[in-house]
């Protein structure tokens, strides 16, 4: 079940800081790679080397040398999938509908996706800015290091263009990495009801080629699903992607099968996200192109769904399973991962070694980053979290409570529990 | 839905502190009973006056007046049901039964609630009033400010009184209000495997007597269920609590319809906890007798449940519906009543409303302490949460952040978050 790090390098020169006496889970390779009585070098904004207490010189000629005594050392946490980018609150919503209201009821009362929608149109990019920027905060406190953010709350182009710009600002004012990804075939805007060809040629060929232009965001994604669009007008946003040089994904296969993630795999497709209701076929196509299913428990849980995406499906074709929160008003007001992890446990069947490979490892492999983020090894960037927990599997196995005791990310400590 | 206290009473002299500008959930009554544009006035330990903000004199002559910003305070939380002292971990459990471990397994691997008896027996005085503190310290951040904590990890003499001194050292070293129940009849200890009359005799002769000369447990509480003890032996246990002076409560019907709750309902008992399995005549029989259902969704989540406690019945019949952690290592590792809240709306279906009053009023009648905790009202004590929230209904909607501003206990700030 564990994978050791190589330990036949020597201890470099010129390290930065030392990190003695952890327990460190390097999750390298998707395993838990567990070294116990082991130490960690971080060189500028790297990690240097990872190994046992006794190769240690010495002598540590080092600005810092922090003692962990014996916590344990992971990762920090990459998100792969969140509109973390929204003004105006759902609570109310969900309150109707716990109080028996239905669809219509809601939407009568301006709720749904359209009421993010409004609001988000209706927020200044610094009001955008400042909500995000708090989000982002208290990820941070939760061991979130690296964040996919998804625009597809404007579904017209200024307001696309200002969630996407918001996301740029966030990755110079937050310590953690954000990537973007522009959604703008999240839903259908109420302009265009009715005519959903049209939107999807708006976003070909107008919000597309904007974005590009601009260089704010590096993915595109779009929503398969009998509520949103079609596989052929989905696929005409991803091949138009493809032609402008976006890496593309896709939400697919969530409430019903449109076979959405065959056809997003055979593009080249870093991930296919939901999966809930996915056929082996599909799974087939992604195994075979590297395209990795991204497990939403979050929106699972909220939306009371029953049915859980195909595990042993994954399993046999050794097709990495990343989990992430879904961070959204709507079907998954998720701010942590640590509930993820647990959610992806109990409600999914994931052991404890695959969920925190999820969050982790096969996050980073879903957005393209696994040479420099996910695992702790040699020359990946130094981005961990030190735990006070006893073993890896608090984490998935603890609810209500985030035992983080250090946050370091690219080399810097950039949160410390009180 | 909501009902607004008496503001007839004039602003009183004397007060030591005014809170301005807020917006309150009283939750007197089981309602939200909100007030906009309120202030809430607190004289020595106790809530001294509440009302409309335009009502407050020009000049307040008081130590301290904070302004709340239009934040929301409610109540602070009542937990009425806890197993929160106790050593060693069940992480490596939760992992194995993920693994795919059967119950035997992990038996043999020396898990389930023998492995935690086995580390809490071990464990000093001191080791364990280290660990429940800093769970205490943990609850404050929750806005948990009144706790009820059980016994029952000790199965012996010796464990049990130990557990309970840690309970009476807590109550005094943490902020919060600390009641103590003592639960000898959790489960069969290993010494009296096969020989559960045995044991019940000697929490009747020995146990119950030694607890009540020391006068450290107010409630005793029995586990009556087919892994458990049976009607008849629980009913010998509430009886000699009963003829001892102590309040009765019971964890009835969890997992299977044994008539515990009709049995403990027509004996006086403040609470009936779990209640899955409970039937029509068990309900009418709380009904009769003032019993309060306490909810443990925690537990049915982690335990993998599929019925549901009948929420209907308790509505049909106005028995008053309590939410509780239940945290425990076992089925419901749950530190913060957050995931409680939510829990309890979306897998059990309260509603928002019913969830916050089974945190606070409902939480409190389960105690015997309605008198004094669980909602804002005059002459009650100053026991409150300041929220950054835009509604009450945020606090159930939420997973993964605990928005808490200021927790106040006793009419002390006791934490403010960062």
């Amino acid at each position: 079940m564990t994978t050791l790090p190589d330990t036949s390098n020597p201890f470099p020169e010129n390290v930065d800081q030392v990190f003695t006496h952890c327990r460190v889970a390097t999750m390298a390779k998707g395993n838990y790679g567990i070294m116990e009585n082991a130490a960690l070098a971080v060189s500028g904004k790297s990690i240097a080397w990872i190994g046992p207490m006794d190769a240690l010189p010495e002598t540590l000629g080092c600005k810092m040398v922090t003692n962990c005594r014996n916590q344990w050392i992971l990762p920090g946490f990459v998100d792969c999938h969140t509109h973390l980018i929204w003004a105006g609150s759902r609570a109310k919503e969900f309150e109707m509908r716990l109080d028996g209201a239905s669809y219509a009821d809601i939407a009568k009362a301006g709720g749904g996706i359209v009421s993010t929608v409004k609001a988000t149109r209706a927020a200044s990019e610094n009001t955008l800015f400042d909500l995000a920027s708090s989000r982002m905060a208290h990820f941070l406190t939760q061991g979130i290091t690296t964040v996919e953010i998804k625009s597809g709350y404007g579904l017209d182009l200024d307001t696309e263009l200002k969630m996407l710009a918001v996301a740029g600002r966030l990755n110079k004012a937050c310590p953690q990495h954000i990537t973007a990804t522009f959604l703008g075939a999240h839903a259908l805007p109420p302009e265009f009801a009715s005519r959903s060809d049209d939107y999807i040629s708006e976003i070909t060929q107008v919000m597309l080629p904007a974005v590009k232009h601009q260089g704010i965001a590096t993915a595109v994604d779009a929503f398969c699903e009998t509520i949103a669009f079609s596989r052929e007008q989905t696929r005409q946003v991803l091949e138009t992607a493809i032609v402008l040089g976006f890496a593309v994904k896709l939400h697919a296969e969530q409430l019903s099968d449109s076979s959405g993630t065959a056809m997003a795999a055979q593009m080249g497709a870093l991930s296919c996200d939901h999966l809930e209701y996915l056929s082996t076929e599909g799974a087939e196509k992604m195994a075979a192109h590297g395209t990795v299913a991204v497990l939403l428990p979050g929106a699972f849980y909220y939306l009371k769904e029953k049915k859980v995406p195909p595990l042993d499906v994954f399993r046999r074709l050794c097709i990495p399973m990343a989990v992430a929160t879904d961070l959204n008003p709507g079907s998954s007001p998720v701010h942590s991962m640590i509930p993820v992890l647990n959610m992806a446990c109990l409600l999914f069947g994931l052991t404890c070694e695959e969920a925190l490979a999820g969050a982790t490892i096969h996050g980073a492999k879903a957005l393209g980053l696994a040479d420099r983020k996910g695992s702790l090894e040699p020359g990946k960037d130094a981005d961990f979290v030190i735990w006070d927990v006893a073993s890896p599997a608090d984490l998935c196995y603890l609810t209500g409570i985030t035992p983080v005791k250090m946050v370091v990310i690219a080399g810097r400590t950039e949160h410390r529990s009180v």
